[in-house]
């Protein structure tokens, strides 16, 4: 039972981010408050306090986030007013963590004496956000007005996930708790659901009838960059496929929701995510790829294997790529295969979303063009954001009617200017202010996306299958090429 | 019963325009001929014979060509290789015709004698088109191998065109006319039909399921044009509607061909054709407006009205617009009106078809956005050929699920270069001498179209209708305007 009864959507005089001064605040959190608050989008007069484990002066934090904001903003958006302004809303406080994840509450409690609406960002280790929201709790920083922002992943399966919300759920209610995917905020994620919701042309042929299949690809050419004990405990199926992935996947297939309101489209999502088909047992074999990558050239330079990077301790077989074939047991997807793949040391940086759609049913045009290729759409997510729809069109001139794939761009960027493209945390953030959750991670949705991995891991585990190894710079090994190819498909590059 | 019975698809080795220093024929056959030598399209050594009243010395004849093809050619494509080499493949004969419409072919047969198979193409009034047939074959000018390529309009009526048509007939086999429509040969129109067909988008939703409406506008801004006895003979309703307008509607509306074959397209066309519900008697007056421009401004100049036009003889109540509501009584299209409209003296020159979808069934964004614009498909033919399509896009930003209208260009510029678009005509004369009949327009599709057009003539004639007016340079009188308003519908603009 959460501690609290009745939410309240008043919104927050004061925002908190704990961990202050660690990777992801300084590259994402302040230059997205600094972002929101020059552009006149934070509620007047909000105070924003940076927790740091060791505590500083204010006016030593302030140098410290000014120089943050100096290398992570781009100078063009750095103005003087606009800085200070901003910094003069900031102040600072030590709150350590103990051994425990007990969290030293004592400074936090003199500073937030009058407020009344407190967002917690905790940029904190997920085993800490129950040990630290009990400290809050037990301090009296809890009240109904208060919000909880966490970053996934929550928990490495199940029953740690479970652990992780069930202490959450002492101390918020779930409308109290954010639960952050970077990836819903993306303006790109949020075209598709324009695009699928606000057009009349996709819908009708948004399904099996008309889909041949659906790929997301996910690809770094990044190796672990001195997380490797971090990312060795993780692996590809949960620091991806689990934490992102599988959210796009519930945001391309769900039922259109009865509004835009965050129960009804989280009610989608998550009777997407349970209508996954399982893949355990020897289906764990003819439905995944797993490998890692071994030394290879990426970007014009030797790179070493995973097991051989920095922090590496060697002998692992967790995995750094991974390709899965999904389906989707309703009446909309049957027999749709959702292709998923991802990994560290790709050939490529490249996210994106590709509907295949099928073939015409009958070609016309046979006698001059035995083969048109099919239509597709493809939702780029990085490296920029953009939709692209592959029409066929006939070729100009006099030789019949020979048609040629024509690439249509909704590309933001003509259709709307040359505006930047706001951060994912803008968005997300603004939207935790304002108390939406629409585009946040419910519990159900977390647990639903871990039991159907853990299916996946038990299978690994249970030696279902070989770890296999690719060349860094690659697109990985072979299997996850057959993977598709033996349906009669073809990974989209 | 035809004369020939077994057509021969041989290439013609000459090609004979009759009428060859008419308007037609210098800004239209010549320069297109000229295209086609230039880059190599036309069959080698092909003798083309320009046919005139009086006659001229070949090398006259030549000087004069040269002189209209500077006139009528870009600068930048008149090469001297082209333009010579050209001309020496032309030559010129004399060929008048009498009273009664009888060629005088001896000059002809003195050139053709060697000739096996001739393509003529007849630049001269309709009335003609049977009796100058019938003089060619009565010399001997006519075997399996000719062909006649002529331009539509047939007739002024159902009857008058079956008489030609009869006439034709007694002389040639079917599959040896070429009935031009230059907006077949239009590239937009082309890929209108790829787009429909080779893409497994559209299809599905091509229907009255997904489109509300259908339009097609073709606008012009000038007026009779020293053609005032041509034109107050026939009136917007058969020159533009029966005579190009129509074939639009059959391309929008046919049912998928088998193939891209003459039989199988034109089968197609001439279904929808014949399924046009009868606008006739009292509903002459709900489904169709027409109206005569009176004096006005058009582009910045005061213009006079239709009956003051020079040569105009005053008193004609001729219809210079016209708007009508169309039904097409099938499946496909049960409930989905088909508004045409045409007309002179208009605000700009347009010629356009709109497909315009359905609105999104329920509207999921509408707590931000209560209306959300349809979906359109918008294919344009004059002044410049594009195809866009609109669609709704998240407006970047923050401020939630904020849809606006993307136009989608499918520009054929973009896509494929900056290459010269064809004249028309290149197209179909190419397609003439190939054999190729499905850009072409068959006997029944022409019949059916002046069987419907005839019922709605017949109406005006009755006075079910009268005549309107509009000020020359506005868009057409207001009960156009009340036409599509009056079911919830607003023209395209």
């Amino acid at each position: 039972m959460p501690a609290i009864l009745s939410v309240s959507s008043a919104l927050p005089d004061t925002l908190v981010v704990l961990g202050a001064s660690g990777d992801l605040a300084k590259r994402m959190i302040w230059p997205s408050l600094y972002y929101l608050h020059r552009d006149g989008l934070l509620p007047k007069d909000l105070r924003m306090i940076g927790a740091t484990r060791s505590g500083n002066t204010t006016d030593n934090f302030r140098v410290f986030l000014q120089q943050e904001l100096e290398r992570y903003v781009a100078k063009a958006h750095l103005s003087d007013l606009a800085l200070y302004s901003f910094l003069a809303q900031v102040g600072n406080v030590s709150a350590e963590v103990n051994a425990a994840g007990e969290l030293n509450t004592s400074a936090l409690q003199q500073q937030l004496g009058a407020s009344q609406a407190v967002l917690f960002f905790l940029s904190l280790p997920p085993k800490l956000y129950g040990p630290v929201s009990h400290s809050l709790a037990a301090a009296g920083l809890v009240n109904a007005a208060t919000r909880l922002v966490i970053e996934k992943p929550i928990g490495h399966d199940l029953v740690s996930s479970q652990q992780i919300n069930d202490a959450l759920a002492g101390v918020f209610d779930e409308q109290q708790i954010y639960r952050v995917d970077h990836y819903l905020g993306k303006e790109t994620v949020q075209n598709l659901l324009a695009l699928r919701f606000g057009n009349s042309l996709f819908e009708p042929l948004w399904n099996a009838g008309a889909i041949d299949h659906v790929q997301i690809t996910v690809a770094e050419t990044v190796g672990v960059e001195g997380r490797w004990s971090y990312y060795d405990e993780a692996g590809a199926l949960r620091d991806m496929i689990q934490n992102h992935m599988l959210q796009l996947v519930a945001l391309v297939a769900m039922e259109p929701p009865a509004n835009f309101d965050a129960a009804a489209v989280r009610n989608e999502k998550t009777k997407v995510l349970l209508s996954l088909r399982p893949i355990s047992g020897a289906n764990v074999a003819t439905c995944t790829v797993r490998a890692q990558y071994a030394a290879g050239n990426s970007g014009g330079q030797v790179v070493p294997g995973y097991n051989d990077e920095q922090g590496a301790k060697g002998g692992s077989s967790t995995e750094t790529f991974m390709a899965l074939r999904a389906e989707i047991d309703n009446w909309r997807w049957a027999g749709v295969p959702f292709y998923l793949r991802t990994g560290k040391r790709l050939q490529s940086r490249r996210s994106d979303i590709v509907i295949q759609f099928k073939s015409v049913p009958h070609n016309i045009f046979s006698d001059h063009q035995p083969l048109l290729p099919a239509n597709r759409l493809v939702i780029r997510l990085q490296p920029e954001e953009r939709i692209t729809m592959e029409l066929m069109s006939k070729r100009p001139g006099l030789d019949g009617v020979q048609l040629q794939p024509v690439p249509l761009d909704l590309s933001l960027r003509d259709a709307f200017g040359s505006a930047r493209t706001r951060i994912a945390y803008e968005r997300l953030l603004l939207d935790a202010i304002k108390g939406n959750t629409t585009l946040f991670v419910r519990r159900d949705e977390i647990e639903a996306a871990w039991s159907w991995i853990d299916d996946i891991q038990r299978g690994w585990s249970g030696g279902a299958d070989t770890l296999r190894s690719y060349p860094a710079g690659s697109w990985g090994p072979t299997a996850a090429i057959a993977l598709a190819e033996r349906h009669g498909h073809s990974w989209y590059e």
